[in-house]
């Protein structure tokens, strides 16, 4: 016979109470019936950490749970769960190390730190017997930390490809549909608080990176460090370059990518062609999308709002509930010690192969093409389409054209590039950008 | 202190072994210590019913643990989960509804037994105190169900919307891209495995029907019988729609939609017209897409392959594992136990409101289309577009005319296409769809 289920409250404690962690309060105590029927036992707000104990909280936040002092929830053995929604990295990390040493379960909605010590975290909470719940952490509100964790419980994922960065998203949907420039399309989102006052995390494409390691762990097992992947941004997209993806029916999106090849994982972020009638290219806006493809799965996408408090609030209470249930089941962390992951070797760039479109700036001479051709050909590339832009320019002037090349080696193809970098045709260095098929 | 996790595994058995049964044979046994790394032990597979010994079976299923003898598998006190991938409507309720009388937990992937006899097998579980998991039988490879549980979780679910059948979408896709007939798509899809020799069910709109059923008990609590709802197939979409839709930047999808109106519930199954740029428009062939959308969630989207036997085994064994894991906590039914629902009221198909596409027929007389716009108008219902196709008809022979209506109530429309219907310029009636902006 087993043991009759425990009935009092899973007590939980706050670092933090911003945006995401109001949204966090309100779901859990908005329906508290509901949040039993769910858990077996209510929960039970014990303590809140905050910054400024004067400032205005959601209504629903009883002011004498506030506190300024971190140990009053980190070593209260009263408290079994965390729920980090405080951001940054230090003191953070800490915070979260001593909440694992004192055995309570943590809920973090915190990338930064899951991509810079999220091996570390990991291991900690596994040693301790504790659950690490981060869906928040990965895309806002697309489960896809869940999707990942399901699909894995019986299959195998070989790859993942995702448009993980909300912020180069909206810039390149606004290019494209308004036809703005990188800088005005940037300064947009900016207004409308979809991007940061300094973009470069999202432009540049090291968030995404961030999210790919995550997911890369979860998925492969393979502990990478962000810092190693390949990583573009959006910033050298031109316009001119929406203008010929349209014209072969193709979207350009900022991917993640992902591929288990058994020997070797394959990570890379870079802006990307993608076929118009694909699924990724239309997701627009500040929506996140991810496709995970399993051996007896096949593909399987989850799309939503990949930042925003409410949907993050969505996401860490879904895992607070998650880690709430194992503490009362008396299975505190079964879900994290079967995440498993080692070290794994990365496939260098010039050994993927893909597709190409690459865009030429060149003096209008004749043998230019011919030149251009024959130097890819020497390297084992060869072209599928080309197209010269618009009117013959004037003698002297730059003419633009752009081939898109069958499946290559990157590596070929950057020699190719390389070699002909020095040609007196050449006006500016070429532009490449790789072609996904979904 | 929690009293220690048991160690003995959970033991199942297995109600039917074709291709789907087969798959979830092979991923529970191919790596068992991933599944213990999940569960916190092993699962063991007691006994397998069959109708036939001596077909052939996936090599990793021991023969020794075949019967055809139901009760060896229902009645053994020492199998604590059933796993039914047999189908059917008969015996196999009254196989699951002695296994949950046996307090044993149960896995099932039937669709057509989660419609009809959802509402009583959901209560006698719950009375019962055991699990019952039904990922694999509304969508396949698609993990809609655990979006809905864990999005449901701590928020409100407001709208559900998806491409449920793949059949129909098949169909539709082939129409589009290939300008088949419906016939001749119909005949290939049938061709291909993806049609049954009588696809009434799936063109029809009945499976459809089903599904949303299920998902609106899950989504929005509401107790509703598929056949009190809003039905329309694919039967009646013609190539010329498809043509029509392209010119207005929109394609045909068939879709199920579900919206709480907190007093009403609207459920409804028909084609419609999606913009040519949403996701929902580009989800193709075979595959699956639901989109919910949450109070505080926002859009999230799943998408994958609604059927197939591998998809399907992925999500039955998801649910095993979860089931199996609720066994070794001794919270069985806790899941279960949080689905609640009740009948509610349905929304009138005439109180909906949306916009609208309307071909007509008609005799190429001066006067026709002030008289359809004078009805309409008449109705409330106002003209956004209009089109007539092709080259001006020879005198006496039909004209196409499609009208794209602004927002209007069903009923308003219906009522004027009614007065319409004895005019005598009308050569055949109107066809309508319904057009969609998520």
């Amino acid at each position: 016979m087993l043991p009759r289920m425990r009935e009092r409250p899973v007590t939980c404690g706050l670092l933090g109470c911003g945006t995401v962690g109001g949204g966090v309060v309100r779901l859990l105590t908005r329906d508290p019936a509901k949040v039993t029927r769910r858990v077996g036992v209510p929960i039970e707000i014990r303590r809140v950490l905050v910054r400024d104990l004067g400032k205005a909280r959601v209504p629903e936040l009883d002011g004498r749970l506030l506190t300024t002092d971190a140990s009053e929830v980190l070593d209260d053995p009263d408290i079994e769960m965390v729920i980090e929604v405080m951001g940054g990295a230090e003191p953070t990390l800490d915070h979260l190390m001593r909440a694992i040493d004192a055995k309570k379960g943590v809920v973090t909605a915190n990338k930064l730190l899951l991509a810079t010590a999220g091996k570390q975290l990991l291991e900690r909470a596994q040693a301790a017997g504790v659950d690490l719940a981060f869906e928040g952490a990965v895309g806002g509100g697309v489960p896809i930390v869940r999707t990942l964790r399901e699909a894995l419980a019986s299959d195998r994922v070989e790859s993942i490809t995702g448009i993980v960065n909300g912020t180069s998203n909206y810039v390149l949907t606004r290019m494209l549909d308004a036809g703005l420039s990188l800088d005005d399309a940037v300064a947009e989102a900016q207004a409308r608080g979809y991007a940061e006052a300094d973009p470069t995390m999202d432009v540049g494409g090291g968030d995404a990176a961030q999210k790919l390691s995550i997911l890369a762990m979860l998925g492969f097992g393979a502990a990478a460090d962000y810092a190693d992947l390949h990583v573009e941004g959006i910033q050298a997209i031109a316009p001119i370059d929406h203008r010929f993806a349209e014209r072969f029916a193709y979207r350009i999106k900022h991917l993640a990518i992902g591929r288990d090849h058994g020997d070797e994982v394959e990570l890379r972020v870079h802006p990307c062609l993608l076929p118009q009638r694909s699924v990724l290219a239309n997701v627009d806006g500040v929506l996140n999308a991810v496709t995970l493809t399993g051996e007896a799965l096949g593909p399987c996408l989850v799309s939503g709002q990949g930042a925003g408090d409410l949907p993050t609030a969505v996401s860490v209470v879904s895992d607070a509930l998650d880690v709430a249930r194992s503490l009362v089941a008396g299975v505190a962390g079964l879900q994290t010690r079967a995440i498993a992951y080692e070290a794994r070797p990365l496939r260098a760039m010039a050994a993927i192969e893909t597709r190409y479109y690459i865009r030429f700036t060149v003096l209008d001479e004749p043998g230019v093409i011919a030149a251009i051709a024959g130097r890819l050909g020497d390297a084992g590339v060869s072209i599928e389409q080309l197209v010269q832009d618009g009117p013959r320019p004037e003698p002297g002037e730059p003419a633009t054209v752009v081939m898109l090349t069958h499946r290559a080696r990157e590596g070929a193809v950057q020699a190719a590039l390389g070699a002909l970098r020095e040609a007196t045709f050449m006006v500016e260095p070429a532009r490449l950008l790789r072609i996904e098929e979904p």
